[in-house]
């Protein structure tokens, strides 16, 4: 839970996996050089002992088995591994040539998902328009991805765009992500915020005091369903109940086309300490259970629309989706 | 705050307004007896001082005044003191007398809102069956009251008739009652209880996991809105969108027939730093704006009863409602 955002975490897994391959070239070889991945500098066999092929494989798959026990939800996660797999597989099975393919790889992927964020930035602003008051929950920012965001990234679009916004930022226990992240880096970029409680934010919907909603994602259904942070379905059934827009920014990365519906999405549950104590001050009887999934699933027909690189996509549903994923879909 | 829930609100006004009388009474004696409101004991005029009756209802309004502006949303700081008034007009106008009234009427309102609280109980538990899966919201319990509960009253009274319940409890931020004291009640009594986040409510229900939502209330309107803690209003569109009974358990002096609807309802407002920082560690940036309602308004279409001492009054509003007031309604 160190990395958390989506985006962020297929990334940390792309270069776990390269850590993971890389240090057991080093400890194989008793004698780990500095720099063998560097393809600007010769490449030195490492002390000069040859690592067969099947060592850089079996320590992949282990690493791969450990990265995705982390966290079931996210699905960059898997995206991100898969990719690394077909790098590895891509050419010479030579042990060093093949680290020198995972960290080419995960380098691009982080490059790639920044040019991502920046496109569902352009492709969402023109949902905010001057003046508007905008809710988020949890963070869907820089500190969540490849560096720029993705429903921060639509809010600093528009900001950028010269657009006056109010954010109104949910606290999202229970580990206050908004508070700590989100509120952050809006008010480093100069945006106006204002932070609440998640139990606040019905009474300001309500009111009509927001005029969109937008979060980000951790996976996304092949009929729109979105797995996010505990907490957002109940803010996509208020604007649902009062007529507010509810928008979905995240790259194509977190669709799962192999998951029909959101109820096929597994839920990661965490430890119940993280809702019974904060700071190390107990907030709970000892020995109360807990509840305490890490995210829930906003059902697409609450979901005005998904906003992805590739473009955005108005009431969601199989049908409307399918174009997007592109030919690999 | 170190007072909460409505119904302690009511007491603590009236047992303040009665220790607000009693030590100007002492003061200006500059004698104090200990027991000069006893009325098993002997009467003693306070060093043989006579003080006048003015000073005693001066220092009633003073007292009034000040109490009335400590907790703006919750009705029954208005409806104890008025009784407290009605018991300082009622006789002689001799201070001690006067004084030993208002000690009277305080033990009288606590006694009848215990009663109350018994009633209330009774008459939702019907509401509660064996095995049903309830959530509650806040702290609506004893510690909130004059002893038993109204929300947890009926909770109790379902329990105390042997059906087994299993009772989700809102942590309920920015200050944790639900974790902190509803926890704690329930967990005394003996009574399954699983504490959760407030954004974690809304998977529970929308998958059907819970059979009822039951709260408080700190202030209802003639039309049956209903200001509770903040968070209420977003539980109760959940029960809408999925169909699941939401009911309030409050006594009538909760209700304001002076107050049509629901927007008529002042809501308290609170500091900021109950949400930015807790056990003194700050959780969001230094400066943030911070939006913190105590209280919220849940419209009487959302609510399925609400349950008082006179009985349960199902879709409320305006019409259904008059007559549990009773002629001074």
């Amino acid at each position: 839970m160190r990395i958390r955002g989506a985006p962020a975490i297929g990334l940390a897994a792309a270069y776990g996996i390269l850590l993971a391959v890389e240090n057991e070239l080093r400890s194989a070889a008793h004698d780990p050089p500095d720099h063998y991945f560097d393809h600007d500098e010769e490449i030195a066999r490492p002390g000069g002992v040859e690592i067969g092929a099947p060592v850089v494989r079996k320590k992949f798959m282990q690493a791969k088995k450990v990265i995705a026990n982390t966290r079931p939800t996210a699905i960059n996660l898997f995206w991100s591994m898969e990719r690394m797999e077909e790098a590895l597989d891509r050419g010479s099975p030579d042990p060093l040539e093949a680290c020198a393919r995972l960290a080419r790889e995960a380098f691009i992927i982080h490059d790639e998902e920044l040019e991502t964020e920046f496109a569902i930035g352009r492709n969402g602003s023109g949902y905010l328009r001057d003046g508007m008051r905008v809710l988020t929950h949890c963070n869907a920012g820089g500190l969540a991805t490849a560096g720029y965001g993705t429903a921060l990234g639509v809010i600093a679009s528009a900001h950028e765009e010269g657009k006056r916004l109010r954010v109104y930022v949910d606290e999202t226990r229970p580990l206050l992500q908004g508070a700590r992240l989100t509120a952050w880096e809006l008010g480093r970029r100069g945006i106006d915020t204002t932070l609440l409680c998640d139990g606040a934010a019905a009474s300001l919907i309500a009111a009509r005091r927001i005029d969109a909603v937008i979060v980000g994602a951790d996976r996304i259904a092949a009929n729109g369903d979105s797995a996010n942070k505990i907490g957002t379905l109940g803010l996509a059934v208020l604007c649902d109940a009062f007529d507010t827009p509810f928008y979905i920014a995240a790259p194509l990365s977190t669709f799962d086309p192999a998951v029909e519906s959101g109820s096929m999405i597994p839920i990661e549950e965490r430890d119940g300490s993280e809702v019974s104590s904060f700071a190390g001050v107990r907030t709970a009887p000892r020995g109360v259970a807990v509840y305490n999934p890490a995210f829930d699933v906003t059902p697409a027909r609450l979901i005005t629309a998904i906003i992805t690189e590739r473009g955005a996509v108005e009431r969601p549903d199989a049908e409307r989706l399918r174009p997007l994923r592109g030919p690999s879909g």
